[in-house]
């Protein structure tokens, strides 16, 4: 596995893997650095989200496969935060070049739109920013949406499924003619855009049961779950139910690990907390 | 109606048509702004996005009563686009405080995050940036990804129903149990959520005969309607099946008008294209 601030490394299904048995977890690590929960300390600093980033990052690598910022909360302070978001990126791609970046930004747009997203995401820009391996993204609008993401090598396009939320059910659970739901036709549909080695989806941990209904529709690909802790799921049933021979498992926890304290001592509880969650993830391998 | 660059102002549903019969236009100008389309003067330029932003705003102004930059198109230059995002957006409303603002953003994401993106939107951030009145959602996750919008008197979730895109058809139009397709599922849930002062949905125009079973549902919301010119709705046709008592609609052209040419002359181009449209519209409303 190459990787460098450049376009020429590649973080594939094998290598993600391999990532996994060496770490013994399947942990992803969910960057959502909301500026008001942080220590006080940090709030006055110059650039608090990057600065907290780091630390989390740091702390907490040992213990995580994959680190997911949710762009939203970047995108909460404008162009600064976005830079932020940006030199969390590139400090992880730099220092722990084995470490998966989901960007997680729910895009999906039409065709020229979505290209333009893939190319922010993947080539990064002029500033050498917004590197990520992964990005979420919403199917609505179909496979247009999606395209543009799959066509770099060693990168993934991440597709909502059957989400965590309580709204899940307005449209996600909906019955189609001939009885399938909708996240079962988007699961169906989307696996054949591209393969399991550019696409995951996202499947909440608050439907554990159902990952054995997903796993009938896509055994191979890699599952983005997050729901556990904060939001209720249970990690012994996600891999019960959703485990695969290539583990095809990565659990997200954002809240339950970075703000494990609000004092200084952050980032210790934080890897106390991710090495917790390793430590049980490694026993379910 | 009073406007500022803080958030005690409104563009309500009643203002809105006030413009839109004071200007009879009905237009929408998409800032889809790509660097690599701008005339070659244009490229060099410190911000080459905001500079060709600000010469066609004042060139359509005249006859527009939204703009529209897509996000897509600013974050690709990372966090100097971004920053051009919101001074297009500032120069918008504080010279021109009668046009609707639409930030073509697509997002939808969980309740907590979907409160930051509203905020970000809606509140702007410390900078003074990322004041819209209005944004485009998409509906996948359900009312949570759409209620924070909601709590902001005089501004708009803009709800995407049924797209312009080849691949709509992947899920937006298929059938539910019961018969209705999932686009009119949509409608009807989404419309609940808000009211028609709060709530737009986007319906393209290439489906312009769609627009008659849109109003079926929605009868006093307004419809943002992309795809006339470069993906070749007709606007006759949208105003036959689409216009209400109040109008209703904003029909949106982007690369029609910003690149009607790629000369020195962009902006008057732009600004004769705007005008036809708006002509046009004067006809139909």
């Amino acid at each position: 596995m190459s990787r460098n601030a450049g376009s020429d490394y590649f973080m594939t299904r094998k290598n993600l893997y391999e990532r996994i048995r060496a770490k013994r977890s399947f942990l992803c690590v969910g960057l959502d650095t909301d500026v008001r929960k942080l220590p006080e300390g940090m709030q006055g600093r110059e650039e608090p989200l990057f600065e907290f980033n780091r630390q989390i990052v740091d702390a907490t690598a040992p213990y995580a496969v994959a680190f997911k910022p949710n762009l939203a909360f970047y995108e909460a302070h404008g162009a600064r935060g976005v830079e932020q978001f940006e030199k969390t990126c590139r400090y992880i791609r730099e220092k722990y070049p084995e470490i998966l970046i989901i960007a997680d930004a729910k895009r999906g747009d039409i065709g020229n739109t979505s290209e333009m997203y893939a190319r922010t995401f993947f080539e990064g820009n002029g500033a050498g920013g917004w590197l990520a391996d992964a990005v979420t993204l919403a199917p609505y609008m179909g496979r247009d949406t999606v395209e543009p993401f799959l066509k770099y090598e060693g990168r993934w396009a991440v597709i909502l499924a059957l989400t965590s939320n309580p709204s899940a059910d307005d449209f996600e659970t909906l019955r189609l003619e001939g009885g399938e739901a909708l996240w079962q036709r988007v699961l169906k549909t989307a696996s054949g855009w591209g393969t399991p080695d550019n696409t995951m989806f996202v499947v909440g941990a608050t439907r554990a049961e159902m990952l054995a209904e997903v796993r009938k529709i896509v055994p191979d690909h890699f599952l983005l779950v997050p729901g556990v802790g904060a939001q209720g799921g249970s990690l012994e049933e996600v891999a019960r139910y959703g485990m695969n021979a290539e583990c095809g498992l990565l659990v997200n926890s954002s809240r339950g690990i970075i703000y494990a304290s609000s004092g200084e001592d952050f980032a210790e509880a934080a890897a106390s907390e991710a090495r917790k969650m390793a430590e049980e993830m490694g026993g379910l391998l």
